[in-house]
């Protein structure tokens, strides 16, 4: 905070200076009376920062308005990231209202936000009025807010799409081209689609911006960190020296295990999620699977 | 065919040296017999060929096997390549048994393929004994090929991923990013399921490897004729001047006519199909129709 708060800049993204009207604190107290949160802590630091804020927020006479950015899912809980808040509020302040709960999601790479690019995102929430809410509140002349109530599907293909994108980055370390990687999309969709309809979400959102748009973003565009994490796996680096080598967090990495923890309790097949498991804690050679994955035994095309 | 006879090589594909097992020729004769006939001839000259095709093949006895790898649609008439296959060879050979018919098609960037990168494709006919020939005849080791018996959805994905494309390549020359391709190609690809579900295809077609897949390739790899106009466009070169400078065909120039009158006739709303038919032939600014698209008021989202 200190540093930023001075600089007003962040070396993550190059030449963006924070405007002077946003404050910066580390002062827990400040969200006491927020009218809306935005929450955009990794999904595996959520749960440690939102058990902190439970206390604070329990002096909030009105429900809590949580607007969640986050795209991955718990180790061990399997929750996705509006579940882990739920969960930890309801834990320490079992007497206060639940808390409206909302997903802000899509194709939105930061650098391009920064330089305020045109962008569409997805507003989720089971809440229509929310929804309505964090839509005005984020829509301007270049980002174009749509909303959704199926948070399930809006948060699995945000997950799930950063596993998709190791593998996609792996296909570009290997040099593999993009008709390969290209169909490792499709099939990747149809894996996000497979696990989702077993959960109970709708087909639809992983076909529009939050899915397959998100997804797309997420495979091609060169500053992904999980398909840079892939690239660099694909090269022949090892996970740890990649993670050594970066300050960010790659969410698809801690996501795999969970993603594929999820298919085997749901009985779904998700045969890029298993590849990917197996590059990254297996300690299998991503050529081999690579060429598992494209020797698959499946000759009628099936996406449900 | 001299030239590529006498060189094995060809301009378009730089380093690929064509195997001396493959013999050239143009002499219509040469297919009467043939076990498999591949038509790979742009859609907007495909129906002169088989007119000329229909009297040599008269005289095979079997039905004629053939697979079409063509993109698009048909002026003026709007058949897709495998009808306009069809209604060709029953104007000059009524009297024989009528053809088997098949499509290939995937991500299939043509450099890719020519230095035997892994990719996968759809084999797609009503007759599957024929999809299953197919497959057989084009698998290999780094060749995958997948069988579908929805030819009506396979060729509608192909020819619209390419009015797409051009729209992506728009954004390309605008340097409006990746963030914004990816939502036009989420939009566009409702655009398809909508035109495909009026028209009677699967929409499980249009999420799978000739659909999403195709699609992908399309909008993301330099090399696509497609994307390459709409980027020149982008950048605000004319129409014109763009295809002054090439010596191939950009399919979706064409099929960018039938596909919006395709539209109307079933009464399906395809915004970006109009835009770039705007830009294409009603001489609009790149920047207003992408900006009109990024307006559009609609605020739930919605794919089928």
């Amino acid at each position: 905070v200190g540093e930023v708060s001075r600089t007003r800049q962040s070396e993550r993204l190059p030449g963006f200076v924070l405007s002077r009207e946003v404050e910066l604190t580390d002062d827990l107290r400040s969200i006491a009376h927020a009218d809306v949160i935005v929450s955009a802590i990794p999904v595996q630091y959520m749960r440690s920062v939102w058990d902190r804020l439970g206390p604070v927020v329990r002096a909030h006479g009105a429900p809590l308005s949580v607007v969640s950015v986050a795209k991955g899912i718990e180790n061990d809980t399997l929750l996705r990231p509006t579940q882990v808040i739920a969960d930890a509020l309801s834990r320490s302040q079992a007497s206060s209202p639940a808390p409206r709960l909302a997903v802000l999601s899509g194709p939105t790479i930061a650098p391009e936000l920064a330089r305020c690019l045109p962008a569409a995102m997805i507003a989720a929430s089971a809440d229509q009025a929310l929804a309505q809410q964090v839509q005005a509140m984020f829509s301007n002349s270049w980002l174009r807010v749509y909303t959704n109530p199926d948070v399930l599907g809006v948060e699995l293909a945000g997950a799930v799409k950063n596993v998709i994108a190791i593998a996609a980055g792996i296909c570009d370390g290997l040099q593999a081209g993009n008709n390969a990687k290209s169909a490792l999309l499709a099939r990747g969709l149809a894996e996000i689609v497979r696990l989702g309809q077993a959960m109970g979400a709708r087909a639809d959102t992983f076909f529009g911006i939050a899915g397959v748009g998100d997804l797309a973003t997420t495979c091609f565009s060169p500053e992904g960190r999980n398909r840079s994490c892939g690239e660099a796996l694909g090269r022949g680096r090892t996970l740890d020296e990649f993670l050594a080598g970066t300050n960010s967090v790659v969410e698809g990495v801690a996501t795999t295990r969970s993603v594929r923890e999820l298919a085997h309790r749901h009985a779904v097949e998700m045969p890029i999620v298993e590849a990917v498991h197996a590059v990254l804690f297996e300690d299998q050679d991503p050529i081999d699977a690579i060429a598992s994955l494209m020797s698959r035994v499946q000759k009628a095309e099936r996406v449900g």
